[in-house]
């Protein structure tokens, strides 16, 4: 990666949105690292970089971070992305479930804003967009996990926002309300292809909510497909 | 206005955001027609066409969109745009101030889907962006004809997207949290110019709205300044 | 009716939830005057006084208020209770449609309330509940008309709330979220009649609203049969 | 505690709130389990049990209510009401910070709920009245863990609601939108006694909620004093 290209980076970087966004952040001439639980086979991109790191540990997420920062300089845009889909009774979801929901999707997004946070301030600008979904909004039948997990996250963005975006920060609540078209997602829902969403197409939306002006911001969007029910 | 352009209306297309809403859906290659209550000085470009209407009146909408419909086609985009802010002590205003209020947001808002709907359905596609303020998401001191009205009309645009959505019309809520910066709200608010809205802005940001693929479609978005409270 | 007791007003007052309150305010000790579309066959007690008026209609609701707070004194007490139901797609809903529903749910909130807040603020108190439903919150297929209407009195009951409650008047939204049993309900819906909510029982929860101390105040709080979903 | 009487938990039974809650229940027929972090300096009755428990801690919540359950019954009430304010810049507050106000306020409402859930099921009835706050709906500057932890608890409200109301279990989310008047309290804040919560008042409230009939449930409601802008 050279180092005269801005520098981006997707916390969530697995298959599916993840790739999609790291690619598409790649060819809007972004440096980009791409943090996975689980190694990717093979490096796509001189300009992708890929770390597998446990988000929710906050001193790996440091150690890995910190030379990265050094040297591909501030970070631009940090998109927020792990989603670990729990849907369990609740009397049969354990404190450990509870636990590694909320670590994998909250903890994480806590360790790596405060990563970058502080490099953002002092360039008085920064991009930080984070991930939701329907159960943002709304808890269900099965999903006391998952939903309070990602309750959690909006609750963390409303605050990141409030707090930091006089100060140029910008903090996208983006609602994925749909199944995100994926070779597992495929597998594991009978749905037809065009009832999902393309990760290429919520990437481009990112991409267009990273762009927008100062004189309007969003913080908070829904996506779905145009087939689904809501 | 040659007919080979798609077609595209602004209901609400007054000085600040109507306009710069027509003039951007001109650049991008539509015919425009915009409407407003008092009459345009002068034409601005041979691909926009301004009318002066009561979006109020049914009767007077139908009559000057059934040929406008005839001449340049279904229209791919309406926007609803009308926003008559009013801020009275609940007992000091009138009911004709209630009534005025939501004929000029809520009725001009149904008369201008209703009249572009059938063809919209017919064709499988359209887009109906509705602006919505600050108030539409909270009542507040003063504003009781202003926030019942803007509560109105996203109930009704919530209404159209579970109506009409899955068969092809993208429905949008956009919610303006902001002043928008204009020469009327300029002389009104003593608001650095930094810390409103920019119509030209806010139109390329409905203008993604309209490009959005069916993948990933978004019903509720707000805008705002980066400098605003919220 | 003696003038010895408090004065309360139900506006919307017919069969089922509005002759319920009418009735539990009079056995809590109240002269209660309950405004209908139609003229109720008799009058139920001495300490209950029906009145017919149209509520949308601003002078004819101050004509027949005005000699009752003369009469009765200040009132504590008033309910807004009418609902037009109005299902339909939205192509069939006319201009006429939705200027209806919006003068028998909104602007009849208006009219009444402007013709008691002015003694209620001289007085220091006084309690405002307006009954909501399902489509104050979620605007749907088929509902653009009650939808918009209902979310319309949402905005007044928030505006009123942040307007005046500090000045004493406090004001209740009551999201009735299911079917009220009654006569008329019970041959629409094919429904068991544990699955809809008893008009008595709302009675009971409004009358506790009602009794509020002034440390807890309710301004939202939403009701449904246990057997609802949500 | 003699056995012929209900039985109920105050989960977070501190001064208080916490205290006031156990009082009432007492006061109306009820064995009472208070849990706290610290232990009292002495039993306030002999229907009120208190119980030194960290309700974070799995184990230990199952090793003191099993027992209680076996002498005492299956409860009808569970209040969930620990709150540990945490008011720190996002980026002085830690991931022990963020992990400790989510472990005290949810993971400790998942403990108390799995503890009684499966008895209160078996009777086919049981009232659970979770306590959030101003954050539980809006995240705010420096407010970051406490908004987080309430979102999450309002996220698994919604699901226990959704999952078990059709069961008989009636899951109460209540919103306190100010500061309850306590020692601590009014040391903290320079606000007049009068700005603040009664404890009485909000017990009070929740026994209603308590005593609901089933078909008109709430699942939530806002509670503020008269004079908090809102």
């Amino acid at each position: 990666m050279t180092k005269k290209r801005p520098f981006a980076i997707v916390a969530g970087a697995g298959p599916g949105l993840g790739q999609a966004l790291t690619r598409k952040l790649s060819q809007e001439g972004y440096n980009v690292l791409g943090i996975t639980r689980s190694k990717p086979s093979s490096s796509i991109s001189d300009t992708i970089l890929f770390a597998q790191v446990d988000l929710a540990d906050t001193q790996a997420v440091k150690e890995v971070l910190t030379p990265c920062l050094t040297r591909y300089g501030t970070p631009e845009i940090l998109i927020h992305n792990p989603a670990s889909l729990v849907i369990k009774p609740f009397l049969e979801t354990s404190a450990e479930d509870f636990t590694r929901a909320w670590k994998s999707m909250m903890l994480s997004a806590v360790n790596t804003c405060q990563a970058v946070l502080p490099q953002m301030l002092e360039a008085g600008r920064g991009n930080i967009i984070i991930s939701g979904a329907t159960a943002s909004l709304r808890g269900g039948k099965n999903f006391a996990a998952f939903a309070s997990a990602k309750f959690a996250l909006r609750g963390l963005a409303q605050s990141l926002a409030r707090e930091y975006q006089q100060q140029g920060i910008h903090v996208v609540h983006a609602i994925l309300d749909g199944i995100i078209d994926t070779d597992t997602s495929r597998s594991l829902h009978k749905l037809s292809s065009d009832r999902m969403m393309k990760p290429d197409d919520i990437a481009q939306i990112y991409w267009q909510l990273i762009q927008q002006p100062r004189s309007t911001w969003t913080h908070e969007i829904d996506l779905r497909p145009q087939q689904e029910n809501f």
